[in-house]
């Protein structure tokens, strides 16, 4: 049975869009890897201080695959959500998709994982709220990211 | 009848979320109302796009009433979605929510209507597809675009 | 008989001057409405902070018609002054002006009015001096935003 | 006796004005002295692009120096016109005064003098207008630009 | 034997270092993880592009873990150098280390391996010179780059 | 003999790689010299923060000479360090090179000489460590720093 404050994953759920802009791209009209990591981050640290109800701080970021090139004039579209919970740490899922100027057809170019740790006013951990699954897609979610935080906690031993 | 390629409001609707930042807000902690306001017409501007398939440009915005103020470490939640398209000018409106920091709850701060022409590469107009209303709430929008148009067209001469 | 501590129009007028950079601009080279819309707004700003000797937040923006585009490599010329006090808003009026790159020729683009309110340390409302015109223009402009002012308060009612 | 086409400086002169915002500044809310001196090099490169009608590249700063601290919340009020015109090189004199965000008084903190080179698409000088002074004020500065510019040429042999 | 035009890591390795400011950072005064990321694919770009000498854009980032948080006033020293080239991959490592602003020390905070592919004109990729380690902890640093390259072509299938 | 606490130049020398991009230049490609110089404060700001271990402010920038130009896509590298100090000013010497997007080849742009004084938390002067320079070179800048401090004192009276 679930705490009574505990709240899904749609409770926090973050969509963002943006409009890549010369200064986002190289001289090629790329956008920078590094530029879409941030947003990536921003993305995922509004999912995860929504679903703490509070501060958060990255910890951690999964390998990061960029599938295809984002150019400049394209929109870019972010979705982040909370996956899973721990005592105090939170594993946000990004997926970035790019609309073509021209054709106005999205297509998916990366998926992120990144951890956040949720901090009270002095910068100590502090514990969140459960992550309470709804739909079969989120269950599957949250087994997967149990499951990646295990091995991540394995790595480092 | 719409015509053939007819398009509904929601099929270019946008969703964006922004942290309010210092640089963002004045010295009291209080977002510029400028840097609002220039949230809200990048996001009018990509529903514009998506709409008609190309570029846009901003031709007018309806008078802005801003009702409460928002602050640095605010979620800022913009949606904007095409009321309205003529002949080669389309209106969005752009709604903008405020999530407070601490209790997380969304409260409305203001509501814009921004009107786009769509233009070709050397910048004249160009026609858009048609805008064909789904819902009733969407219905309601057109009409009320309409008048708001027909309003304008009228103080101008 | 003007209280002592009015202040004048020409006492807080503010001039200000833009070069549009790449990221000002969408990809066809025309400037974006919303980063006028925030040049706009800050040179209102420092106008009423001037006026009202402390900090002022923007709470309406009244219909902006975009009469040119505004492109890359221009310079923007802005001009900001209050048009009107009333116990604690001040209407602020900005003309915007493009300079040809080339023929360096200024062009009317658009004038706008930005209504802001004078705030305290606490962000309550806080009397402001009261406005003296000394010109006939300026005469000119304090019975036209007088008479904006009871139409938006009309508006609102 | 001039050419035809000699230009006043008050033809080319520019006025900006700044709002300094906490990127501007350092950790102790005092304004970096890089970011003042963009701001007047950006001003100073209006005013020669004025004068010569094209682009403009710096090419020399003479000896600054800070006299006054610039804070968090101040405005910069930044005035730069053209002292000097040779062949195809223009000196431009930068004054920058920041205002008291509570006093709102005018304090002078700096003066700088910027020499720009015409440059055509090609990138190479190109000859500039004649300078015309009109005043007495602007005859000192045009003697005393021209004095500098020799010491500048005996320097650098 | 290398080829003729094999480069060591030493000839493309760069240093950079950010003052961390108030944007960079959130309400608490932690830089934002994305921005850390930001910096960090900016000196891994321009040590690819060394390396390759021409364009070189972003394709995956191995598993970033932040071991402990930066600050606003902290000085970050980044060192990115290439470990391996393949074809027309390279991978960079990428060293982020924080100053403190009192004490001067530095301290570790995280490293990254960031994988470029070289492309052309046209966006194909295109190969890239042989990478020469010349120092035993050059070659240390090609042998484990050689493995995570081997495990993550693996993990792809 | 110095004191206890003398630092040599090396102790607190800062390099720094910048990638140009479109909105560090003009409409012709050309890096601006303001955003040159605003490199330059930084770099030198963090060397003078590390020499004297506390907060620095720019009171003076020494005539700068910009050879070449710098342009899109160069990587610019940045070196600054220590030349003299004083009893509560510190000079750096800030060298400025391009690296050409194509050939790779470094070239000499500007050099500068920048003045800074170490504050305290009220802003006040604060004595600064003594420089204790090691090698022949910098035993050199050291006497030309001081040589040129004694010329701008006498200029000043």
């Amino acid at each position: 049975m679930p705490s009574e404050d505990a709240r899904s994953p749609s409770a926090s759920a973050v969509e963002t869009t943006h409009l890549v802009l010369p200064p986002d791209t190289n001289t090629h009209g790329t956008a920078f890897g590094g530029r879409i990591m941030e947003w990536m981050d921003i993305a995922a640290g509004i999912a995860a201080g929504r679903h703490c109800g509070g501060a958060a701080v990255t910890v951690a970021v999964d390998e990061l695959v960029f599938r295809r090139p984002i150019r400049v004039a394209d929109v870019v579209v972010i979705h982040a959500s909370v996956n899973f919970a721990g005592r105090t740490s939170m594993e946000v899922g990004v997926r970035v998709e790019r609309e073509d100027a021209k054709t106005r057809k999205l297509e998916h170019c990366l998926t992120g994982y990144f951890t956040f740790v949720a901090i009270d006013d002095a910068g100590r951990p502090q514990s969140v709220p459960a992550l309470e699954p709804e739909t079969e897609v989120e269950r599957q979610r949250f087994q997967k990211a149990k499951a990646r935080r295990q091995r991540r906690l394995t790595a480092r031993e």
